[in-house]
């Protein structure tokens, strides 16, 4: 396909220094792509604990299968993915060739394959040619550096127009340590656990049982509040690697207050990286934050959030920048979650449009016409009935989304 | 707005002939467009019964209120309808409109006010300018005519592109019977019980405790089944009118066999009502079908067949006359139904080409790619599970739909 531009909301790659026990690297392997890097490979020193978050999707890919099996043991060592070809929907073929990558993977850092990670995101149903990647693979082990990050963030991009990273500085007891990922995703957004791929590093020493509990529960307040276009990848995928190298003194337990602050910079990258990731939403042009307050409880207040960020007729509308606010009424009355007509009020960039079941007496557009034809949108809805909260982030759906998706596999 | 092309999936309106008992017109009242008639009012014989579905939204507008208080009487005198303003959302402002002009048509035709019902369709959120119904109804009802269904037909289009309606010939016993309906909708098309505004009259005599439950089948059999894009309108409403001149014997039960060819043509009136209103989707150029067997229930096989319908990146890849199978596996992994990647089969225009989880062994694209070509999409899948079936149309999305509801309040 033809080469799309780079979305108007893009943000600039911060700088991704080398992050001790980890090296990355990409090499071009000739999977779908030309004149590109499509294979990417890390390599975690001994010691390495990993957690991982999937989609429910009831169709995994081959490598959500292969990851899923490899994650109780809490150990990694490698990490390979591929962009061009999801190996999603090709049976037996699927298997193997997870298998075969696993195994040149071990072999090269030598390590049992249950400690090798893999991940691929392209087109669904198409057989991977896996013996590219194991022809290329023993050249690009040959690369890996502590400087490969970037490289990295862009050898898994597909649809994306722009390469995703995000990196936070933080402590654990006095210790510090950092925390460095990169994602990708562009359409087949609607994360049901986490979006499309996402591979987070951080050189502080964490055991599986408690990196888990912390991914989890982040990937919950990030990815999974997101939306491009309420389609769930078969691919999705979150995992984060520990590599121990910080040295800080051990922690059993995810509650151990010596966690609170490694625990919110993860939470705050997760969110940057999942929002880079609507900003990048296949012909986005604006970023939408969906804030509900006032319902029955929070997982209902979530639910209303979802509701409206996923509505063509509310996306749409943003697009032509329209304040129309008629159709967030649609999306909030379509979810099926308590509401009532009549407390419900409604808001676009501050201001309160409609309260209790109706516009607000001498409602001045002035303002929210000016909010709209900017980049953020904020949609705040109360529902009246009760403390529950919930936030959502999507984007416009525009002309560019038609384009790049009419045609993605011509 | 600009007048929109005529939907290259248009049907020309059948001829609509006097249904004894019924008198349609329509008028311009100047309600929002200029140049067309947007106010549609109809009387009845008395004795008339009536039966009606609403939408499930939990921000129904104040008409959809009104007709659901009228209902349980189950009788009907009058019929008024407004485009151009969906009176929803409007509060205390919204509730006295409906009060004020159903009062206004109850006095010309000489019933309860309660044996009138009303709709309306258009903006959200703009309170209706109700006195402009009540100025125009005396004239409107002066002309009201056996023959004004047409009329009738197009004075109910919002952003329609053609008028609708069908007619069925059937018998009840041996009488011979008429049914006769018009509908209306384009766009937020996701019934969640009817669609938008769809209006049938029979001759037929019948109790509103058969009405009720053959028309409540119907509907879940065709306006249920129908997407355009997944928005559920807060205005959705069929309304049954039964005026009884056909003579036919008593029937007190919808079960009783004498009913079974009016019950199979009232069922295939709905469909060919829905199908019209998804022929007319926003920007549609395809109609696509998407048949589910063998899903552990009928139920679970419905829920798949609508994910199928709803995605936005199936709706675009059939936009592209792309065979972007993968993208249908997608669909059925996020519906969150039991499935299994292993014994799933997709197929498309009557070509299998997917089975038990991977392609089929020298799959030829041609005759699908040939299909693709056409007007109507035929989508099979088969989960491989069990007896369940079930079966959801929808439309294609395309840059039409982009051009049509980025500007519509403009």
């Amino acid at each position: 396909m033809a080469t799309l531009p780079v979305s108007p909301l893009a943000r600039t790659m911060p700088d991704l220094p080398a992050l001790a026990g980890v090296r990355f690297g990409a090499a071009a392997a000739g999977i779908r792509y030309t004149g590109r890097t499509d294979l990417v490979m890390a390599e975690f020193v001994p010691g390495t604990t990993v957690a991982g978050v999937f989609t429910r999707s009831k169709c995994p890919g081959a490598p959500v299968d292969w990851c899923r099996a490899a994650l109780p043991e809490g150990l990694a060592r490698a990490l390979v993915v591929n962009a061009g070809n999801a190996n999603v929907f090709t049976g037996r073929a699927g298997f193997e060739a997870t298998q075969a990558n696993a195994a040149d993977a071990a072999r090269l850092v030598g390590c049992p394959a249950s400690h090798v990670f893999l991940a691929s995101t392209g087109v669904i149903g198409e057989i991977l040619p896996y013996k590219k990647i194991s022809t290329a693979l023993p050249g690009l082990y040959a690369t890996l550096s502590e400087t490969g990050w970037a490289d990295a963030a862009r050898g898994i991009m597909t649809t994306d127009t722009f390469p995703k990273a995000a990196v936070r500085e933080t402590t654990i007891g006095d210790t510090p340590v950092r925390i460095q990922g990169i994602a990708k995703g562009s359409g087949m957004v609607a994360p049901d656990m986490a979006t499309m791929l996402c591979f987070i590093a951080t050189d502080a020493a964490l055991p599986p049982s408690v990196l888990q509990p912390l991914l989890s529960a982040g990937t919950a307040r990030s990815f999974n509040r997101t939306t491009v276009d309420s389609d769930t990848s078969t691919s999705d995928m979150v995992l984060l690697f520990a590599t121990g190298q910080a040295g800080n003194a051990p922690v059993q337990s995810e509650s151990d207050p010596a966690l609170s602050a490694f625990a919110e910079a993860l939470d705050s990258l997760l969110l940057e990286l999942a929002l880079l990731v609507v900003r990048d939403g296949e012909g986005a042009t604006k970023l939408i934050r969906i804030q509900v307050t006032g319902a029955a409880s929070d997982e209902s207040a979530q639910r209303v959030s979802m509701a409206v960020a996923n509505s063509p007729l509310v996306k749409t509308a943003i697009a032509g920048q329209d304040a129309n606010w008629g159709r967030i009424v649609m999306a909030v009355g379509k979810s099926g979650e308590p509401a009532n007509r009549d407390t419900l009020s409604i808001g676009i960039g501050g201001v309160w449009i409609a309260r209790n079941g109706t516009v607000v007496a001498g409602y001045d557009e002035t303002p929210v016409v000016a909010h709209m034809k900017g980049q953020e949108i904020d949609i705040d809805i109360d529902l009246g009935l009760g403390n529950g909260t919930g936030t959502a982030w999507s984007c416009d759906l525009t002309h560019g989304y038609i384009d790049i998706n009419g045609s993605y596999r011509s």
